[in-house]
């Protein structure tokens, strides 16, 4: 009985109930910025606690870190940023328009309904002889000539102290992973791990993307949720397997539907150099299949670069065999922006119901994982006079977890704007409340309801948010 | 008893520990940036968490938002940030050392033990006049010859796109407050909030200082808790003292000691020209007091600037009395690495323990509330082979809080290490756990220890976090 899902519906629905506005909106917005409203922060803080809890806090491997944004930028030497991370761009020649060659190339092929051809790992030159060969025309004028790839670095720069040369050059960091690899002798030291051991960020990226989009899937400013997790070389493809089956548990442990994820494995030519083995956890979004989770095996490249360029030792020493070695690397790298908003398209839902007369009606429901939900509830007395009663009870609940309160019209009409943030207890507080102190509890998915008492509410819904 | 604290002894601590190590150290650093480590982004987290539960989940006034660092520039221009955000540089014209006039003339003053007089407000040509009338010498050189004054914006500038002309020029925010200004109509639309209400960020900001420092007190890259509080014109110098009293008691309310907290007032002519009020809650560092929690009455200068310069309507309409206004705002405002930092210097405390033979020992600890502890517990099998025993009692705690897990060295030393980094109870799991499934509980602040039933652990624990 759903109807489909659309970014549209999407986009909207986070705007009007305060999940996400268009940033800096008054001024006419900056370029695919986007701000986090009452709902957004805490349904997109309940997807890092989530991930926090599962990768950090229950994990007896992992740790965490928050290292700064503003790196020394000798870091982005070492790790290939300053030199690598480029977009290939390419002008159209006739009417000036700018295009990453690669995503040129992916419109067309799929214009062209061709399924099998993947850029990825392309050189600048096999992009251009393809273009040139395929005759692939501008989309915005349609004319097939164009100048040849010029690289664009994605790093943001910026300068630190009174002067703006090249001395006081630094760098948005364009991904979280290097702090911790510069970390790696400090936490191994002050935490006492042993290998195998990983190190745990969220933390805010930036990247100059020539073209944002879809929302909150590609944005230019971005937060991460990463993992290194450091082991003994040859038992990497291990660990690579055992941290993919965590990652894919963790999305489906919170309700992700398991038809809208799948396994891409890089084949090997589309593999980075160092790289052992890499796979991308992809989500149906209704644009097309995206990728949100990374999952790399990165063998002791970082390290090494690191080693190399700071001229600092980073061997591990095997306390049980006395083997002196660099560890190799597993990345499970996920964006926290782009798995909200896969949890948030995952959990929209139109029901359509049909009363007893035949007619019909549509509820919009976000039927979000109770851990996820930005409220776990909602106090609604079913008569403003019942506010001495609701609101203590309202109160007690707030000491632990996100609840709302809602006086306001009809109890019916006050369901549907619960259901349509997703909140997954409705405790109703009628005329029998003050005498019998039991309250309705009324559940989001069935619409069922229970009788309970009063305090037995907390641990009501507190056992329905583990995950 | 105590020894002295001193930041030396805190900056050593953060840095064994794995609370905060120097940014980029491999590198040789970054001026004054710093990373957390294991237990500094948890203890961190806690600051954060702890004021978000006070100030927006237990608050009926109170929303969250989240809002993009990188903003629309005219943000800047209406916030008066791009006009006036700057920083009074003089130079030495014998060495050609830079100083801020203000701070240059702090430290004349302080050297010379003058207390009356605050620079706080002045304009350039006192400065200026100050510095030539006193025959203020340069710190560097000695001679007594400085430059006029010229002013240094502090905002970092950034580059949107693929070029690097003023059209693209950005800026990453200096105070995540106008992310709030330019939102209240969004925020109070979509959450249908009434005045009096608020609303409360956490997040990334960024200012070009030129002298950071003592550790993390002063940085360039720096993260914020505030909250602006929109009311009633002439209700807010009312709720400019609620919500000075409330900050006050979130301190008291996680430990922080009375004796190293005080309030200074604003004097008139150190008030902003659109301030009614401002107070500094200010703390007692090992150099001295320091801002902590500025308070502020702006009045409706920020939305009025933001109306003016985007044209849009941000009106309030009374629905009691139909009045039209634009709020009046409260706004307290809270560094998170500054307030961590607190935390953990009135946390510090070297005890001097005498044995029964007369023999002194130092036991350094840190009297965190068990809410701001990074660990929350301890798992201490008395002996390695009790790790099936106490093993599932670390698994089982790790659901709900974090705790850390140790069986190396003695049991004395290992209460000590945990006494270092702040970890109230030590759960001991000794010969006789297996039989009657029981745990030896040791307080870290009295060292007192009582034996409960390893099924109540969690209970037990749980109580003592609430604040």
């Amino acid at each position: 009985m759903s109807k489909e899902v659309t970014m549209d519906k999407i986009t909207a629905l986070a705007k009007n109930r305060g999940f996400v506005y268009p940033g800096s909106e008054i001024y006419g917005g900056l370029a695919n910025t986007w701000d986090y409203g009452p709902l957004g922060v805490e349904f997109k803080n309940n997807v890092k606690k989530a991930w926090w809890k599962k990768f950090v806090q229950e994990s007896k491997y992992n740790v965490g870190l928050d290292a700064a944004i503003l790196m020394n930028p000798q870091t982005w030497v070492a790790s290939g940023h300053v030199g690598g991370f480029a977009d290939p761009l390419i002008d159209c020649k006739a009417c000036k328009s700018r295009f990453r060659a690669d995503q040129l190339i992916e419109e067309y092929l799929k214009s062209e309904g061709i399924e099998d051809i993947s850029v990825d790992g392309w050189s600048n030159e096999k992009l251009e002889e393809f273009i040139q060969e395929k005759g692939i025309r501008c989309p915005e004028c349609g004319k097939a000539d164009f100048t040849g790839i010029r690289q664009f670095n994605l790093m943001f720069k910026t300068f630190q102290g009174v002067t703006e040369d090249s001395k006081s050059e630094l760098f948005l960091r364009p991904e979280t992973a290097q702090g911790i690899f510069v970390n790696f002798r400090n936490v191994q030291r002050t935490s006492r791990k042993k290998i195998p051991f990983g190190i745990a960020q969220i933390g805010k990226s930036f990247r100059n993307e020539i073209t944002p989009g879809n929302f909150t899937f590609r944005t230019r400013e971005f937060e991460q949720m990463e993992l290194e997790f450091f082991c003994k070389p040859g038992t990497d493809l291990e660990w690579f397997s055992y941290w993919k089956d965590t990652c894919v548990n963790f999305l489906k442990s919170l309700g992700m539907k398991e038809e809208n994820i799948r396994l891409r494995d890089h084949e090997k030519e589309e593999l980075s150099h160092y790289s052992n083995a890499t796979t991308d956890i992809e989500y149906l979004f209704p644009f097309g299949w995206g990728e949100l989770w990374g999952i790399a095996d990165r063998t002791d490249f970082d390290l090494k670069q690191h080693i190399e360029h700071s001229g600092q030792e980073m061997n591990y020493m095997d306390p049980e065999t006395n083997e002196k070695y660099v560890p190799y690397c597993i990345e499970p790298s996920l964006g926290a922006d782009r798995v909200a908003l896969a949890f948030l398209v995952d959990a929209y839902d139109e029901e359509v119901l049909t009363d007893s007369k035949g007619k019909e009606d549509t509820r919009v429901v976000l039927r979000f994982h109770p851990a996820l939900a930005p409220f776990k509830a909602a106090v609604l007395p079913l008569a403003k006079k019942l506010a001495p009663t609701a609101e203590p009870i309202y109160e007690e609940l707030s000491k632990y977890f996100n609840v709302d309160y809602d006086a306001a019209g009809s109890i019916g009409k006050r369901y549907r704007r619960e259901d349509e943030i997703g909140t997954p207890f409705c405790i109703c507080v009628d005329f029998d409340t003050p005498e019998d102190k039991c309250v309705t509890i009324r559940d989001r998915d069935t619409m069922e309801q229970v009788r309970i008492p009063v305090d037995q509410v907390r641990s009501y819904i507190e056992e329905r948010l583990i995950f």
